[in-house]
């Protein structure tokens, strides 16, 4: 399947949940499968920290570019482009295409850097409302991610439940733990003491933090793995024996080092900050006093929730959270707990189990 | 109770396990209690990755100096100073007294700083067995330790059989797993891309890598307490509503950031690398191809090995690991798996259970 990477442009405002106001931006977005007479068969996809709207295919011009949710979304797959309209949307604050702080600030002529306002859930929400505007889709036959992109489907079924038929949250959670944000916190200051930070202006001073992202990426791949992958997967093995140095000994060192240095190269320090401090705010009971059934009392939508036993970053009991709330508010929601040894990570893979879930849910969805 | 820090010098030539010399070192060390006249109750107390050989008590002029493990170590306390010689010692690499990076280098009269050679958990208790030897002391009623401690008290009781009678492994693991060295690595890398590491010879530039100390230190602060605690400490409780910046929002982050910062003033970042380097290294079953039973074959101490429950930086299966081995090899082992709420921090707090059985396992060893 081959990917179209579209772009489109905004001149109304968009008020954020900060109170900034966006005066003009971009979204960029990519589409699969066709759209059916009746604009009923429109999923939209919600990406996670570092994906992007390239959630399927490759481009003509760069075949080993696939989407990042390629085994999940494609003709015959569980979101099956033969039947659904496909759209992937990439976050207003991101780093690849969408208005961001590597974008140009329309009111500068200059890069927004640390001058792009912070972002939330719901002002991607809104934003993506308003693509779904622009392409003629009323409401959404499912809206569908995995971890942030969970929060995200949480959120459109109650920001736009008429726009929402059905809703999958997948490896997500109703809020971030202290533990959580105690992870992103570490993080970001890892990057915003990087000298080369500059406060965010290091565009200016053609200089990328990339000391900072590295070690970012580190702590953060630690939580997507399980504790028994990561073990598995290295243990205590060594590259070439006892060293005594301070260069990479144990194979999980070099490991760690090189998805760390491997994202720095890529992935935009300003963004990284964004991203995580979304996943901090979400929190949609915040509104109501601690109380999510209360919260998702809005949401018309029928949900499909899926955690994964080994998840320890949003781990089954924050999705029995969600699926409890719902429950308590009479919602039509049904729950799978899938055995799988990866961790977070796993709402990636391919996992047969998990795929069937998605495929029955998503079925009965096109039926 | 009053402590006075004491000093050894050595002379002989100390081989390491990495095959480098410390020609000459020191140590620096505190006694509590009296020596009985046949020597035979002395306890070595083993310290973790920031604490020294300032156990328990005061000092005349800095009484609000208290020993870190002073609610254990003291009379009529667990590990009582009315019956036993308690002996507290700081490790070799530490920057609290003992011969280390902070230290001065006899063969070139300059501060060690990265030229410090790397130690282990053996390098450390060979020293402290020297530190016996001048004490004259030829066996220990009892040695006794927590987290990289407690690894040291499974090392003495290896090393040297017949110089332990008992061994108390506390909040231990047999070896670090995958994740607990990737934690250690991330830790690492934050510190060593600080610019003002200088390779490790900061001292000679007048500078401290503060940056990377404050986040290696905020990234160890997070697994050293349980998930469930943090979250009832801080929950998602905010300092004074959203703000939407990067200055810290939410308690946890205060927290954390307090915490690296002040762990920044007085901790050394050779010394770090050191000792998370030696808990790495850490691997009795490496010399026996994993087989821990067979590893702790020459030990012939009665052993006392505690857990805590919400402990997941090394979980009770890690002591219980230690416990089967032990029983496999026919060894005489007492365990305790504690209902605590810290995490593994809660090796350092006064829990009623947890010093009741230490308390009852150290009153018949003085019997």
């Amino acid at each position: 399947m081959l990917a179209t990477p579209q772009f489109a442009h905004w001149d109304e405002p968009l008020t954020l949940s900060s109170g900034a106001v966006l005066r003009a931006y971009d979204l960029a977005f990519e589409t699969y499968g066709t759209l059916n007479a009746d604009r009923s068969n429109a999923v939209l996809i919600c990406h996670a920290l570092n994906a992007s709207h390239h959630v399927a295919g490759t481009y003509p011009d760069d075949p080993d570019n696939r989407g990042w949710w390629d085994n999940m979304v494609g003709p015959g797959k569980p979101v099956d482009t033969d039947k659904f309209f496909v759209i992937g949307v990439n976050n207003l604050g991101s780093c690849f295409g969408s208005s961001g702080p590597t974008t140009t600030n329309p009111d500068t002529g200059k890069v927004w850097g640390a001058d792009f306002p912070l972002v939330t859930v719901e002002d991607w929400v809104d934003s993506h409302a308003r693509l779904l505007d622009r392409l003629g889709i009323q409401s959404l036959a499912a809206v569908m991610g995995g971890s942030l992109g969970g929060m995200q489907a949480l959120c459109w079924a109650i920001r736009y439940p008429q726009r929402v038929r059905h809703a999958l949250v997948i490896a997500a959670a109703p809020n971030l733990s202290a533990q959580n944000i105690a992870f992103n916190e570490v993080a970001r200051q890892a990057i915003m003491s990087d000298p080369a930070f500059h406060g965010g202006h290091f565009a200016e001073k053609s200089t990328i933090p990339r000391d900072g992202l590295t070690v970012a990426r580190m702590i953060g791949h630690i939580t997507y793995i399980s504790d028994d992958q990561m073990e598995s997967k290295f243990g205590r093995g060594l590259r070439e024996g006892l060293k005594f140095s301070f260069a990479p000994e144990f194979q999980i060192e070099s490991y760690l080092r090189y998805q760390g240095e491997k994202f720095s190269e890529y992935y935009d320090a300003n963004t990284y900050l964004r991203v995580t401090k979304a996943l901090d705010y979400f929190d949609p009971a915040r509104a109501t006093n601690g109380d999510l059934a209360a919260a998702l009392s809005p949401a018309q939508a029928k949900f499909l929730v899926v955690s994964f036993t080994t998840d320890w970053r949003f781990s089954p009991a924050r999705s029995r959270e969600i699926v409890t709330a719902l429950l308590d508010g009479n919602k039509d929601v049904a729950y799978a707990e899938v055995n799988a040894p990866h961790g977070h990570d796993a709402f990636l893979l391919d996992n047969p189990q998990y795929h069937a879930v998605v495929r029955r849910f998503l079925q009965r969805v096109a039926a």
